[in-house]
């Protein structure tokens, strides 16, 4: 499968054409922000890791019936995927306070939250990525209701796959972000990634952290938390 | 009615205990303040035009059917009102863009909105009162999701009676921030004020702004709008 044009380059993936109408090829680069682009990095490695950790996240709720853009992984950092029209929102699900839910509502760092909160974020890096509710979508045409009922219910579906997979392999799902598209048919499929970039995960036991946190808060040995995610979840 | 113990001193009110035990004398003060207290001031007369402002638009939705605190107006700067346990959620309904909605989401002030926006914040000054969503109201066991709907529900309703009777005296409802309380008996009411303090109006032909917003922005004639919009409710 060729390359053609490049259609985006983002903060984390470059976007190409592909031989097929319908689908694009999807590069995974090594490029690191954080802070809606303040600090900028660079993580080696990250691309092939995240190329290959998101493969195995598609398998696993591909299997168990959720529609993902993911068709095939061609190279160490080239993923093809169904081409889709991104929905402007970023789809954040969490099961233990962690990040912005904690300074922003003033809750401890770790805590268990009693049932998953599920948060919308408008996906524009100019305002920053607010954090917005259904009827600000709503009034912004960015979905319909019913729309938003299915990312939301999806994100859970999600949610329960990875979290009780990824136990299995003693880390804890803290919290994670998706996007989601919809093809030319108006099907809408989980798209993007789902990685150490999009997701907090703990050590299980240690609760150390085992994702970009590392790499936001200067903790060290960021690449080595990309390799033992990958490696936990192929074992 | 006399005044027993002050029980609370906010930064625009002060709560008393009454003589019957199920009740609270509400004192309006002149003081205002801005952008969570950032911004202090005072408005000359302000407590008197919104005790009587508030007591209005507390007789206007009380006649068709809504459930509020208000009891009785005591005098020119007292209310007499329902004890509740006020539920820590501002609930904000917007029919036009202004202020923070449009900042956060980048949309023009003064755009309609195709339908009224709803939206909770936390009611909590150390955190800058952030906007939640249900799942963290849920989380933060704040209400239980029929309370919620219940808010969301009374919120729109509140919002089709004063946009109506407003727009007959020349008034557009910009937005409007409403607290609810719960009796001892389990009520949930339309609890604090009602008033240009918590309230965007703008004439309706010339877009004159009529609010707080003359003291946040330092646009002059603060007294004035607050005087004109209760001229205009009771002519
Ligand atoms: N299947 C897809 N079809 C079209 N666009 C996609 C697909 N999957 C992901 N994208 C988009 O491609 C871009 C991926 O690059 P990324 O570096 O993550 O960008 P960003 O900096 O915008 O987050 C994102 O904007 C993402 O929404
Ligand atoms: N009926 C009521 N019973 C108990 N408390 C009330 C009632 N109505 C309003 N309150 C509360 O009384 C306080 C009113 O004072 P205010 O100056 O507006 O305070 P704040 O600075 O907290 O907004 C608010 O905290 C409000 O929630
Ligand atoms: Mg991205
Ligand atoms: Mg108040």
């Amino acid at each position: 499968m060729q390359k053609g044009r490049m259609m985006y380059e983002g903060k984390a993936k470059r976007v190409y054409e592909s031989e097929r109408e319908d689908a694009y090829v999807v590069e995974f680069k090594d490029d690191a922000t954080a802070f809606n682009g303040q600090k900028k990095g660079s993580i080696e490695q990250k691309g092939v890791y995240n190329n290959r950790i998101s493969t195995n996240f598609f398998h696993w709720i591909e299997a168990e019936g959720i529609a993902t853009h993911y068709l095939d992984t061609l190279s160490d950092r080239e993923m093809l995927v169904k081409r889709v029209r991104i929905i402007p929102v970023e789809v954040v699900t969490r099961n233990v306070v962690a990040g912005t839910l904690a300074t922003r509502l003033g809750m401890a760092e770790g805590t268990e939250l009693s049932r998953p909160v599920v948060e919308f974020y408008l996906k524009n890096d100019e305002l920053g990525d607010p954090l917005i509710n259904r009827s600000h979508a709503l009034a912004l045409a960015i979905a319909t209701r019913e729309q938003l009922d299915l990312l939301e219910a999806t994100a859970l579906q999600v949610n329960a796959i990875l979290r009780r997979r990824l136990l299995e392999k003693g880390l804890l799902l803290v919290d994670f972000k998706l996007e989601f598209g919809v093809t030319q048919a108006g099907e809408i499929l989980v798209a993007d990634e789902i990685s150490p970039d999009t997701c907090r995960f703990w050590d299980a036991k240690t609760k150390e952290k085992l994702d970009k946190d590392r790499f936001r808060r200067d903790l060290g040995r960021v690449e080595e938390a990309y390799q033992e995610i990958l490696r936990r979840i192929e074992e």
